[in-house]
């Protein structure tokens, strides 16, 4: 019986579980393969934390946000890793790994494969920031749960006259706050890719104002003001073990209250964008590349990702893949910011 | 024609509009009643900011969040506002006023009734903490979207094997969080009314984990650990206009860490609990209480409220119905703990 | 260690997975009860076809729809069943059996109850129609369900200035059609329990056209219109196995179209409404009834049900509980009428 | 000032307000054009009912349902029609026409144009069944509704251990019952474009029964099963005026049931798929549409439609979109049976 390992790794995305499926399903239909799912993505590897997934093993989950499998952020290139993977590989006796995960995860791939060692991936963020691919599973569902939540917002900034703000995640990139914001019929989207000064939302939220709306703001994570040094301080403890100052979403409650004299209330959207049920699309998706993604181990396309090109499923080498960064181009945020006026 | 004010006054909160469809439609087709909405709550009154309300205004309201009259915290007790809202009466020919309101609005309204002016109150709060009705309107979608939201990150919390805290609102009580942390299975539950040491939230959050679980808890905004002083600081600016530090959810989300070694990652909800287009059990409730305020100033039973009493929706007078703010009844709270363990 | 059973049997319904949660863990915590889980109701009493329900069993699973346990329309008092039901205490140990269902498992209970077998019921049909409990748990989510798609259906019927008709579940009474009629707006509620003429619903219908709206029907399955000998013939099977032609939603969209000349579309909502995850309410409302169900068996209230009255729960005789349907009292119809005009 | 006329036709699909507000924000602010709304489709264009559409006149529409502008399925080029858009663009001083609609309205715009009148497309249909471009706006908002409906069914399903059989719309491609069906897990997928034998889809229920699934099948409206000579009925009213009988829902339930012996019941999930609030996916895609269609106009690609390409918003003559209809293609299909199996 020919044997596939499989893990998730790095932090939750809503889709992971349908790409589970949809490799353990076309695995065992199309090719007989047999499954061994990793707990925790590398650990579970290193560790030897193996579990079997049988067809029965996925039923029903491609609906289920997380991963069955658990996640981790453990890096098997560090220390004895490779070495580690090999000794798994031969235990388990896989013919390859399916590694589903973000650009750690792929870049680790990448490493093993260079090493000989056969990996699948499966691009995994939902910041939508990996290049090669159209769209990475998860986005879409962060962008439908920000976009529901920025709706709700709304309403109360119309009934009280506020400005709200909304901060919505995206650490390098602002697809998220492009996407939800244009969805949102925000009257300003600042992402970390187009730095504007606060006088330049300022002037966007009296704008908005004076035409009678109720401004609204929606901020990527990473966003910083023109003229201010970095980001504002990640949430997180600090070295007391203390809860820092917000981030950028409360920067801007207080700084666009103070000039502009307009109430305003900033709400962090947080976790909720990268949990819970997949949309419809991105299960979709999630299953296409599931079912592409053994595919391409059984033709031995090692060291390749699968993507979504179009409507397509296609694969990419990881190298390519993980050429640069894709953010957001300049163009698709002059499109967008037609509507702030 | 006889003609009756009507006015939205304090916090957002789902099912405003369909309270005034419901009054609007069941003033005109029952009794032939005029409507004038006051613009901004009280505001609207003294500053004789009024505009009509005929039954096309209120057409396909029911499901919109927020209030199509728009709202503010403007109190017609202080300085001369007792004589305005007179002129306001006087000159629009008002019967009397409806007045959507939370605590302070209703307040308002008991002692303008002991002046000689007729008001019906309804009452208002997506906290359900005021006394003589079993629910308030906006309630059950907080709730809803609260419980939608921690559904989202328990997937999270189960993935990464962490503990998940979510902050829900709630100043003075704690049914918000106790009808949300019953309904998403949570681990802990933390209300104002039933203080507990940190040494007890770590002792569920641990047991949770020994159990194989992802501890989740639900605190809400007002919630202060035994043996602290007061509630942390509630966001906000400080006196230099920066944020604040962040309330419980984040006080939380660092000591739980440190003390029980696993990682934890608070969300605070916030607004999007108090926006956005209500469920169907508010809607419902909500045009009945519009409904249900219009016959009480049809039958000139003024000076009370219209509450729901488990299926009716009946009169209390507001001296009884302000006597004392409805929390969470210890055996209430006993009931969910039984599932934390 | 002492024994209970548990059973859900009958139509599926949201919220039966949070009731057997509820008296699983509240068993287990508050009284050291074991719990045996019997497959597909009656059946599995009958049959022997037994699960152990130990509280990992019924972890995670008060969101989820459905019930764990399997359903059936097996009748426990056909032939020998009263002495099956004996035996299978006996061999399982039991002190008493909670029997979640709908009218024709509480009569069971309350017969077996009468022989000497203890039973404790919970009450649950999405219909909302059962005695003595102010509501059951489902219906809030059947109208929920509902509600949103006839919200969807609405925006259809202004675009092309249509008259659309909503079928809704409703067997014996109005309560989906009632709640979720007036949630949405709808100009004509048609309820078994106020017949009126197709004349009548015409007028409705045409009125709403002439004020410039798009006529919305909400009609519940089992309404006939006056003067029609009985229910339109409710969907299934005709004796040669071929789809009997469609219900009283199907039988308006051909009536109304020719008599107002308004293009009218049905849509048959079916069984989406009786499937799915709970709303919070339903999960809050479940979990309490699970609970309290236990308590009741620890308390020795067999022959009872337990049953919402206002914000509590309470126990009530079966006798009391079955002794009539409760349908939609005309005051109540009467105050959504008001809304169609 | 130059201006442009708008108008939108065919069925309802969400997105289409959206796709209005896109173009009259963005021809505002780009290119100071002004905007004419007709009613009804070429209804309001050919009877010269037409509405101003200035900015304010698109606020906070794009995630509303249905088309503020109503729709008709008016053909412009029947009698003297062509002479009567030319009449209405002198009338209008009209610089070109934005026509938002699918197959006929395009057709229509491409015959337009070759008589030297100048029409921009924007094509659109839930059954995304357009060529031409990657996917339509509305069509995710379909396979989202359809999605959640058929997760409802399928608990229900579960709990009864029946085969639920849910059909959803595509007349002509079976987009949208390969999109839910594979979201929603379903063991038969059935389209138009890849008739199989009842047989083959009784094996597929068999199968699934036999693994201890509830059988899940989703199917197309178009569907007809091999060997059977047409598309059973579509729902409508028969010659009488009396509702025909139902569609290939309805056959396959009696079907199956007969054939299977497993309890069978059939959802028409019907018009809830075309109605309602976009998703965050469609509202962007429509509002890029709109956006792309005014710059089109500015730019003088008449005879054109917008069309999606990966992640680019493009231009497409109409004669090439109009070429043929997009339907699934076999290998879609075939990646979707490896998971009924």
């Amino acid at each position: 019986m020919k044997r596939l390992g499989i893990l998730t790794s790095g932090g939750d995305c809503p889709g992971v579980n349908a790409v589970i499926r949809g490799a353990v399903l076309g695995g065992d239909v199309a090719h007989g393969y047999e499954f061994v799912g990793f707990r925790d993505g590398w650990r579970g590897v290193l560790e030897q934390d193996a579990i079997p997934l049988p067809r029965t093993g996925v039923r029903g989950i491609s609906r289920l946000g997380g991963t069955i499998l658990g996640t981790s952020r453990t890096n098997p290139l560090v220390g004895n890793g490779i070495e580690g993977v090999r000794a798994c590989f031969r235990r388990n006796g896989l013919e390859g790994l399916i590694a589903i995960g973000g650009e750690g995860t792929l870049a680790a791939a990448r490493e093993l494969c260079a090493q000989g060692i056969n990996v699948v991936g499966v691009p995994k963020t939902i910041d939508n920031d990996l290049g090669a691919t159209d769209y990475t599973f998860g986005f879409d569902t962060a962008v439908q749960t920000a976009t529901e939540a920025i709706d709700r917002l709304r309403t109360t900034g119309e009934s009280h006259h506020r400005c709200m703000v909304a901060e919505v995640m995206g650490r390098n990139a602002g697809w998220i706050a492009l996407h939800s914001g244009m969805a949102s019929g925000a009257h300003a989207i600042l992402i970390p890719e187009h730095p504007v000064s606060l006088d330049q939302v300022c002037s966007w939220v009296l704008s908005a104002r004076d035409r009678g709306r109720a401004p609204l703001v929606v901020v990527a994570e990473a966003f910083a003001p023109e003229g201010h040094a970095a980001p504002y301080a990640p949430r997180g403890l600090d070295t007391f073990g203390r809860p820092r100052l917000g981030g950028i979403g409360l920067l801007l409650e207080g700084e666009l209250q103070i000039r502009t004299g307009i109430e305003t209330r900033a709400t962090v959207l947080g976790h909720i964008q990268r949990g819970g049920e997949p949309t419809a699309f991105d299960r979709v998706l999630a299953t296409r590349l599931g079912l592409a993604a053994v595919e391409s181990a059984a033709a031995g396309r090692w060291g390749t990702m699968v993507s979504l090109r179009g409507t397509d499923i296609v694969n990419v080498g990881l190298e390519e893949a993980l050429g640069e960064l894709k953010v957001v181009p300049e163009a698709r945020y002059q499109e967008a910011a037609v509507l702030f006026g």
